[in-house]
């Protein structure tokens, strides 16, 4: 086993990972930027180490530094916690030529469900449905007219190599395609240097199921109860629930069977997550994989009663799952809120600023997962989630209320954060019944809410309050 | 169901309740006295009404100004929590003639039970061993020691009413036994203005092992996984566990049999605790009932995965209880440590004052039970237990070091509390192999604490620290 292990991380997860290893009797090693000298993550960790300045491609970006950080404290293996460098295979490849194990898959997994469009192949062949689109490639516009004329409009034209929205399209008719791939085309080869564009119908209004796998290096895999993530706003997800309300104890077994099937045919290894989109038929399509732990990843700890971050580390040290399918069972509902540093009312713009103070909720069936205390300063070049609240009960109903009590009990001063919102939209019907799709907030919810946030506010200036 | 139900007590068992009762759609109605004004308790209740001056017997004892704050703010019940009135057949009786429904036994059972000779008569009838001693009432000295000569020594003489450490006379010889008796007997007609007396051998060491029941109006009794409470120091519990890490799945059994036959026995009714002496041999001895939810409850509730509030009450409603006695089930291990406001280093006097700053634990499998928040004030009116940290896991070995990482995360400025001793206990080898006996802290352990604490002391002085 390992006897020293580096987090590439801060924040929640940082803090996760340290608490997991400190009961494993494994040391932890804290990396941080100027900016985190004095956060969370530090103090908890058995030591720590000034990886760069506060930008993230100087510090938690910068592989050369965290790799220099790992030789230097003697540790033997890197956890990349979510985001930052998790799901790059450079860096998963430059951990392996240093000799230090990448707590995740081999970096040419990683590669390999990163190119979206090899991903998407791969999974087809392995009968996992693919959302309907190319085999493959596109070559050229008039190839894709005949592609999208088949499987319907809307599509979305995507550049193979594409992020941060460049060189991709959406499409609702067919006069529109050839002008669009081509512009799409042109910004995929000056954006990537690389020009290879796929096409894909678009699967809207959709739920977004995702399902939690763990495989370890002797080839065992097991999937875990879905995750109900549906609940986004501009793709990013607010409230995550397990299991799905809206789908059969049928569904499940089938959905967790095409995983499991996938996963093993990719000789997949450590935790990872296939996220399907779900249409209003029940029809399940392979969205993508992520190759990491996910924010998320506690409301599946609660209801699968097991421990994530444990199995990955252990896989990593080459152990065998701790449990097998068999022992996978539903134990109630969970649910989580993400606590945001961010103003509703203007745009979720984040806010930065010092925590004068917080009051956490606790109880029976409340799990907190916080980077932050009382007295610390949220800074703004990092992700403005600061505090998990995960709800766990025994059925759907009662983790709804108790996250609501809790978030009703969640207290902070000196600082804007998410929590009305978040209380609003677990007392939405929408969400109350299940049926909530991945639309809702942008397109329904939120212009609601801010509707009533400006009547309340003119209420109250009525009023001289 | 009740509409609002009134909470007769403070801290953070008030709160507990508060949390129950809000998940199941009844207002709280929290009481206090003027030096709680400010207290958690009252801030978390949907109202709050003053019952009276800072002493207990001015405001949490008075049962006129609590009655008369049920009445005045439509409360349909009252929960008792522990401590305070919860084990007082007059304030039950006092509640059931108001039209109160007092979440509990009835008062006749109360009595029943709180007549501790009572209480053991009962118990011996029904086949609960009890411990070897006399037959209820002992006449005179001579009687006693008749008996005392046969049970063996040391034996314990006690009042019937006694209470406060009046009227109770611990005997190891029978040269001592005549004077004793009468000496006792004197001061329980002086005390009590009741002179009965009755008498029990002295089991020590041994173990304090408790049986968790709930038993609904119609019959219906649920026996959950015994907790060890042997962690005690000056007879309050410090430490306690469920399962008993030294009792077998058979003993198990038998325990929880002989325990629902009891209960069925004298009718009783809501959750209650059977406690028992295990000597060396395994013997099992009925020491007492408590007719009220326990500060250790939560413990259960995680290894037994229900909510006993809850239960406590449906049942008072007339519903049935949630379980049966096969859908109880021991999921892993759960440990409480108590952290009160008290200096271990002298003499564990209570501590008042503000808590400038207070950092609690949080993560997976950790559970925060806390009446008090980071800028309250402990007044020194009540008890020192400020919170509860209880730590669940798939095993003990495991939940034991999730408790002391706990331990270890938390932190409270401004006050002086027991945090280090109880991290010294859960280190402690007996405490880590389970072995430990009531006597342990202060016949064994306490002194050498102290002793390594008074060493450090001095070596920080030499060090200029």
């Amino acid at each position: 086993m390992f006897k020293k292990i580096l987090i590439a991380n801060r924040g929640e997860i940082a803090i996760r990972i340290i608490r997991a290893l400190r009961e494993m009797g494994i040391k932890s090693v804290a990396v941080y930027s100027t900016a985190d000298k004095h956060a969370q993550h530090v103090k908890e960790a058995d030591e720590a180490i000034c990886i760069g300045s506060p930008q993230p491609a100087d510090s938690y970006l910068n592989m050369q530094n965290i790799v220099s950080a790992a030789v230097l404290t003697g540790a033997d293996a890197i956890h990349p916690g979510y985001g930052f460098l998790s799901e790059s295979p450079e860096f998963a490849q430059m951990c392996e030529e240093c000799h230090l194990v990448f707590i995740g898959p081999k970096s040419k997994t990683i590669s390999l469900m990163g190119n979206k469009a090899n991903a998407r192949e791969m999974m087809r062949k392995n009968n996992i449905p693919v959302i309907p689109g190319s085999d493959g490639i596109v070559k050229n516009a008039a190839a894709a007219l005949k592609i999208a004329n088949k499987v319907g409009y809307p599509v979305m034209l995507k550049a193979v190599a594409g992020g941060g929205g460049k060189g991709i399209r959406r499409v609702t008719q067919a006069a529109d395609l050839t002008e669009a791939f081509n512009q799409a085309q042109e910004e995929a080869r000056i954006s990537f240097g690389d020009d290879r564009m796929y096409l894909e119908k678009i699967i809207s209004p959709a739920k977004h199921v995702e399902v939690q796998i763990m495989a370890d290096k002797t080839g065992h895999v097991v999937a875990l109860p879905e995750r109900d993530c549906s609940m986004q706003r501009n793709q990013q997800k607010v409230i995550e629930e397990t299991p799905c309300s809206q789908i059969s104890a049928r569904e499940r077994d089938y959905l967790q069977q095409i995983t499991v099937k996938a996963i093993k045919a990719i000789n997949y290894e450590n935790v990872g997550t296939i996220e399907f989109l779900m249409d209003p038929d029940h029809h399940f399509y392979f969205m993508e994989m992520n190759t990491r732990i996910q924010v998320e990843h506690s409301i599946t700890e609660e209801v699968a009663q097991i421990d994530l971050v444990k199995e990955q580390v252990n896989i990593a040290a080459g152990k065998d799952l701790s449990i097998s399918q068999e022992d996978v069972h539903v134990h109630g509902a969970a649910i989580e809120a993400r606590i945001n540093a961010e103003d509703p009312s203007k745009n979720f713009c984040p806010q930065a600023g010092k925590i004068a103070k917080m009051v956490l909720p606790s109880g029976l069936g409340i799990r907190i997962e916080s980077g932050v205390n009382s007295g610390d300063t949220v800074s703004p070049f990092y992700d403005s989630m600061i505090v998990k609240i995960i709800a766990h009960a025994t059925n759907r109903q009662m983790a709804i209320k108790r996250l609501l009590d809790a978030l009703t009990e969640f207290e902070i001063k000196g600082l804007v954060t998410n929590r009305d919102f978040l209380i609003a939209l677990l007392n939405d019907e929408k969400f109350q019944n299940g049926t909530y799709l991945t639309t809702y907030i942008d397109q329904e919810f939120l212009s609601n809410y801010l509707k009533r946030l400006r009547n309340n506010e003119k209420e109250a200036q009525v009023n001289g309050n």
